[in-house]
């Protein structure tokens, strides 16, 4: 008996400013069953408010309080520990650290998804803040996304790894797949993580972080990132590959 | 017996423009004992001409075959397996490759220390290459360098890293830690690996990389990016940790 689902967005929900047919209904026929949703986005490329307003423009009735950004859990990390971050990110994502800077004279490094704004001197300032012993969150470790030419990017995890070897260090990874992550998420539902249901694109972030996390089951859907045979290439496998977030919302009704 | 030596070149013999104290000194006297000797050096950032022409400036006598380089053993792979390179590197080593674009319709990205030339769009064009199935050939695999300013700056080997992580394959190294890299050195100097000796100022690329390609013995200088405790940093071990060339060269003489 499912209890809580939890929703990736891009490629699950919309692609690029377009719902996914269907995705705006199926949402619809979770909240009419009365299941409590959270939305786990690894997208560092826009800022919370931007993200709330396409999902406004597009049809879907989201509270602030149900989305959760990696952004959101780097700020919960910087303010329990103290640290002032060294923000290596898209600028459009600097408004959601707004303020964070205030901290006491210790650092972390924090990298996102900055696209063109990964350059050898923005690499190698972040490099030499590590080298100078700061803590070093990555808001996500995917390691490519489709743009909107359709072609295949680098994605921000490319860019922790590099930073990874040159430092010898490993990066605390905040958003998907993080355990943490999905916890927070599942704790502001009040749901245990296995009365839950995941949906993402991702077989890798999604599906096999969400089950690791503990989460009841995962759903794996054909649209976005998806590439044939993604099911077969990460472990634990997705408990249903299916055609779209409809063909979700199917599955997790009937269980 | 020492047969043949194995020397690194920045940090052992020079520093930037600077020959170190006793180095040419050092170099005579093992060419004095008769020792064959080979350069290895694991410079991207400077063509052959540019590198012969500083050790002749600096008063070090050596000659062209003597001196090993990554791109030299690239180019070696891209005509024994017929392949065109996709070139991620500095533009000064670009006349290192001269010709060997004339390939057929198989591609090999070849990642260089670029230097302030790896950007998100040259690293992109290489991922999108290699997404299509080009080999993956890193000249090198290093970390970090010292850089004119004594500043830590990340090397080739964190942007090797990076395309790794988004491709989800792995590069094949060229210039040291490589086996093959000391292989061909020794080889061309007739020479067993266990009668020769390599001096290197990187614990992990020069020192633990010859002993695990056979090098009888490998010395480490406490010259150029060497800092305290490397010695301990990486496995195996230095056979021994010498002040610098002089006393490498001391330490060789006495075996």
């Amino acid at each position: 008996m499912t209890k809580g689902v939890l929703l990736d967005l891009a490629g699950v929900l919309y692609e690029g400013d377009t719902a996914i047919a269907g995705a705006v209904a199926a949402v619809g026929r979770l909240r009419a069953a009365g299941l409590p949703l959270r939305f786990l986005t690894n997208t560092t490329r826009r800022p919370r408010r931007a993200i709330l307003a396409r999902l406004d423009r597009l049809g879907f009735e989201v509270a602030a309080d149900e989305l959760f950004t990696p952004a959101r859990a780097a700020r919960a990390v910087l303010s329990e520990r103290g640290l002032a971050p060294h923000l290596l990110i898209h600028p459009d994502l600097a408004e959601d650290f707004a303020g964070s800077a205030a901290g006491g004279p210790d650092l972390a490094v924090v990298v996102g998804d900055a696209g063109p704004f990964f350059t050898f001197e923005s690499l190698n300032a972040a490099f030499r803040v590590l080298d100078g012993g700061a803590a070093f969150l990555a808001l996500a470790a995917n390691r490519a996304f489709r743009d909107e030419d359709g072609l295949r990017s680098m994605d921000a995890g490319a860019f922790v790894a590099a930073l990874e070897y040159a430092a010898n260090r490993k990066a605390e990874v905040l958003g998907k797949p993080a355990p943490g992550y999905f916890a927070a998420a599942l704790a502001s539902m009040g749901v245990a993580a296995g009365d839950a249901v995941m949906v993402g694109d991702d077989a890798e972030a999604d599906v096999a972080g969400a089950l690791k996390a503990g989460v009841g089951a995962a759903v794996l859907v054909r649209t976005g990132k998806y590439t044939g045979g993604d099911e077969t290439r990460a472990a634990p496998p997705p408990s249903a590959t299916l055609a779209g977030i409809g063909a979700a919302v199917d599955w997790i009704l009937s269980r």
